[in-house]
Order: structure tokens, then C-alpha cells, then sequence
């Protein structure tokens, strides 16, 4: 989750507190497959055959958005595309999902529905299954909550870890295309006219989550490792090389930025780096089977580019291009207790 | 969920919203069993056994809690023990569950710590593992939302449904206790002294989910319907009665309510049937099968009462004493959306 919109110092960081909870809830349970850490949690339940995957993420109003910037539909659609990202993220398939909604009295009942209708819509779209919630007045603005639960295919998974030196590094579509669009937002501009304004809002506020493609990853057999990029590149990418136990080097000439976000007073680079909400799948396939992988990568899913490659080094850097100098890349991604 | 600390007429009440949502949301899935209107949804995902439990709840602070009324361990026990609750209620074990947590930015490590410490606690007397979550920065107060999944136990699952005219309402424990604990903190009496008040303070802020009676309950093959009191009486048993297409009497003389609250000013009676939060199971047996029921039911499982009939009517009610008048019984019970 990521818009800035507030700025105070604080006590923790998200990354601690995972630490934190690592270390107070480790648990052995042999159907517990892997629990806090990675972009879902997976367990094999008593006599079921599949893995199953459960993610929850929460939206905060004022924190994760603002009410004036997004349609209820909008928002519902949101709430329930960065559940579903990270059951993409591990390449399973969404099945079930469960809503908490807490909101202010005087809410209305189309608000509710617009709100619900867009959940909808997507859910559908994806083959997830609204299944219950809960509904809360909030003293103060909106807060969704939902828990997705998602099933493996032939109980194929990606995790985090999984990466080795050497190993090439991919991502889908196209980064900083939302933080590009929560620039236009911050501005006042809801209704731009240029394509590309559209495009970038479309990004931040009606964000698609990748399952088709995390699916066909996860059984192809070729990828090591993956996650969504949700905090930013430069947050989101040493927790992929601190669960894979190597370090990475990504080079911007490749990324695949958002270039005419430039048009709009944005640098491209530092969005794409360091901007956060883009939900593409970030990846990494062995350096050997790099060329069947771009030979057999199916034409109708979203594209994916070549960005960087996983070091030995326990270090994560970029390079301004290929032959450059590796410059350490500073988490300067989405933290909900920094800055 | 309970508290009434707010006061302000609304458009909505939780009833409606949950109609409008069953009929936005009516799908027809073979693997959806029961989706939004019972106290969890049940699935039977492709490829398991056992029938799955989803459940999910927030508390809102301000709304569900006052932070100087508990401890983070008792919040971190009571968002999760409302959960588990609802999986008592369909007879179910609770397995998994993930916590999306809400937090204003000065929150110390210790708070954190102790929260889930409470949450663990409990989770783990009843064999459920924490496997995720989500934390977010709050711009007002604590919200927190736990989704728990749970599975069933050869297939045994009770719903609200399934009740019919004649059959026996039981409850367990004892009605009205959270509710009298309430009426203390609202008082400001934190750390009282007698016995009494400390046991309606220990119902409200660290409630027991009856799991193990739930469990043995929809193995036992006696019961009809069940769900958990949350609400209130005069709020739940509508549902229930709804659900199973049946009305319903019950008798104040056979209530089993906290007579000590008078002491503290408190109508046991009115804290039995309007109070929320009790958490204790409501069922029914089909009279034919009650004296083997009362005969069976274990010692070691909190004590079950006979509270009433499930009658032909449409209309729910109660009698002042088991020859008196029926008397409608008006839902005072909680509702998030009205007064």
C-alpha cells in the first residue's frame, strides 16, 4: 500500500515489525507451508489436495487514500486488486474473499452499493467468490479490510526466496506509472485530458492485478522467485533478495519506466524506483532459461522486460545503464511508519 | 460487536445492508455452501474433505472499544476471541487466521508486542495460527480486522437454519454479564473489588469463545440451528428465528442472567436480552431429543440452559414468567447503524 500522505516521524517500520512478528510467531505446524514474510501465506490443510494461499490487506482513508479522489466503485475495486496481486504474487488463483468495511454513519446506501458493485466486477473477473464480511460505523473515515483466500494449481507456488546469483530479473508491464498518476492526484487533476494523464490515474485508482500472468509463471516451471511491487522497486526488491539470500543489480536503461510522466514535472527513473502501488510482478528465471522463456511467454498476457539480474553480493544497486557504475539503491519506497 | 458509545440516527441498519448485500452477491457456486448470512461462510474448496469456515471482524476504537478500558494484550485477545466465536457457532474448528491492524503512528514496540502476545495467547489454546496480516498507519485510532478460517469435523456443521416449531433454545453460559462489565467501565470502574464486578469486567473485555461446546455440540447430532450471541438477545434471536422460518418464545424465569449486576444498579434482565457481546452459544433441540441431550451433554463443557421454545408464529417474544403473556420482544439489541 502506498500514497504519502502524511509525514511523521515514528517509532517503527513495517519491515521491523515483520521482523518482530517472525520471531514471536514462529511456529511448526506441518500444514503450515510458510506463514508471515512473503506476499501470502500458504498452508496444506488436512486432506485437501491444493496449497492454499491467504493475503489480507487493509486501505486506510487519508492514509492509503483519499475519499474525494476515487469513485465508491473505484475503491472497491482497489480494495479487493491488492488482495488479488498478491495471490498473482505467488502465482495461485483467488477463490474466496472476505470484506470488512467500517464507515461513517451517514454513508449512504448507493454508496455502499457502487462500492460493493465494483468488488464485484472484479472479483468476478478474476473467479474469486465473495463469501461474508463485516460491517463497522468508524468514528473517523473509511477502512476496508479483505482477506482473499486462493488455491494453488497442482500446488505450484512461488516465493520470495528461491532466487540464486545469476538469475535474471523481470518485471510485468511498465513502473511508476502509478505514483505518476498519484502526482496528477496530489495536484488537484482528476479529469486530465491527455491519454497518458488518463492512463497514469487509471494506474493509481483502478489498478489490475496480474493473476493470469503470476499463474502461467508459477507453471512454467522457469521463474525462481517472485513478488508484486506494491511499496516501490526499491523497497519491494531487497525483500526479494533478503529472502532469496542474494543481492541485485537492476539497470535503468531497461526498466521499463513510465517515460511521459516527464510531461507532467515527474522524473520517470525516481517513480519507477521508488514510487509505490504498481502491482506488477517482479521475477527472476535461472540465466540459462532465459531463452525459452521469452520464446514461450504467451503474447496475450502483459509484457515483461529484462531489468537487472540477482548478485552474488548481499548488496541491491542500480546502474544509471548497463555498463555503469552500481550505485546502492536506497529504500526509498512506501514505509507506513517512516517519514 | 457492541458497545453503543455513539448516538446518531443513520441511514442504514446492519440488517438492510446485509439484504441488499445477499441479493448483490447471490451466486451460485457448487462450492459455496453458505455465503453472507450465517455466523461464517462455508466452503467446500475442490480437491478437500472437510468443509471450510470463513469468518472475518473488526473493532473499531471508539465504535467496538475504548483504549483506556483495556490492555493491548485484552484487544489483541477480544478482536480475535469475536472470531473464533463465530466459528464456535457453526461448530467448527478454528485453524488459520490473519490480522490486519490499524495503528496511529506513535504506537511503541511494546504496544505491538503485547497485543499480539494476548492474540496469540488465546489463538493457540484453541489450535488457530496466526499466518499473516497487514499493518497500516491510522490516521485516527486502532482498527483491527481478523479473518479466521476454520474447518469442520467430518462434515458437521451447524447453521441458523434448520430450526423448527417445538424445538428446545438452549444458551450457554450466562446472558447479560459482558454488558453489566460495560455498564462499569462506563462508570469508570476499572479495577473494581468484588468478585462480581471483575467477572462482568473479565466477560466484556477478555470474553471465552465456546469452541469446545460449539464443536461437541454439532458433532453431537442433537441440534437443529446455532449461532453465537454477539448482538444481543432481542438482536440475534430474530436471526435465528429468521433463518429457520419460525418464531420464537422465551421465558425470563428460565434466563440464565447475572442477577449480581442489580447490585450495581444494572436490570439483569434488560443486560440479558438487549446486552451484546456475550459470546455464548444459542441452539436448539428438537424436544424429542432433549432428556438425551441433558443426559450426555458434557460436565467439562460450560453449562447449557433451557431458555425457550422455537414456535409456528412468525413472532418472537417472551413471557415475564412461563404462564404469562407473551410479550413482543423489540430488538434493542446492538445494531452499528442505528441509535
Amino acid at each position: 500500500m502506498n500514497p504519502r500522505m502524511q509525514s511523521k516521524a515514528a517509532p517503527l517500520s513495517e519491515n521491523r515489525i515483520v521482523s518482530l512478528l517472525q520471531k514471536q510467531f514462529r511456529v511448526r505446524d506441518p500444514s503450515l507451508v510458510m506463514g508471515i514474510g512473503d506476499d501470502a501465506a500458504v498452508v496444506r490443510p488436512r486432506g485437501c489436495k491444493e496449497l492454499w494461499l491467504i493475503t489480507t490487506d487493509m486501505l486506510v482513508e487519508e492514509i492509503d487514500f483519499r475519499r474525494e479522489w476515487l469513485t465508491p466503485g473505484q475503491l472497491g475495486h482497489k480494495s479487493l486488486a491488492v488482495n488479488l496481486s498478491d495471490i498473482a504474487a505467488m502465482g495461485g488463483r483467488p477463490r474466496y474473499y472476505a470484506v470488512s468495511l467500517a464507515i461513517p454513519a451517514a454513508t449512504t446506501e448507493k454508496w455502499m452499493s457502487d462500492f460493493y458493485r465494483g468488488m464485484k466486477k472484479l472479483g468476478d473477473s478474476h473467479g474469486a467468490l465473495l463469501v461474508g464480511g463485516d460491517l463497522s460505523r468508524s468514528a473517523g473515515g473509511i477502512t476496508v479490510s479483505i482477506t482473499v483466500l486462493g488455491e494453488s494449481l497442482k500446488r505450484k507456488i512461488l516465493y520470495r526466496s528461491g532466487g540464486k546469483p545469476g538469475d535474471r530479473l523481470y518485471v510485468t508491464g511498465c513502473v511508476g506509472k502509478s505514483a505518476a498518476g498519484l502526482k496528477l492526484l496530489e495536484r488537484g487533476r482528476k479529469a486530465p485530458r491527455a491519454a497518458a494523464q488518463r492512463e497514469a490515474l487509471q494506474a493509481h485508482l483502478k489498478p489490475e492485478p496480474r493473476c493470469a500472468a503470476g499463474l502461467w509463471l508459477a507453471q512454467s516451471g522457469l521463474v525462481t522467485c517472485m513478488m508484486d511491487l506494491s511499496d516501490g522497486v526499491s523497497a519491494d526488491l531487497p525483500r526479494l533478495c533478503r529472502a532469496s539470500g542474494v543481492g541485485a543489480e537492476i539497470y535503468t536503461s531497461w526498466l521499463p519506466v513510465f517515460r511521459t510522466a516527464s510531461d507532467w514535472g515527474c522524473n520517470p527513473l525516481e517513480m519507477a524506483l521508488h514510487g509505490g502501488e504498481d502491482f506488477e510482478l517482479l521475477f527472476a528465471v535461472a540465466k540459462s532459461k532465459i531463452g525459452e522463456f521469452e520464446k514461450i511467454y504467451p503474447k496475450n498476457l502483459p509484457p515483461v522486460t529484462k531489468v537487472g539480474i540477482l548478485a552474488e553480493s548481499q548488496s541491491v544497486g542500480y546502474a544509471v545503464d548497463t555498463g555503469g557504475t552500481i550505485i546502492p539503491l536506497a529504500n526509498r519506497g512506501f514505509d507506513h511508519f517512516r517519514r
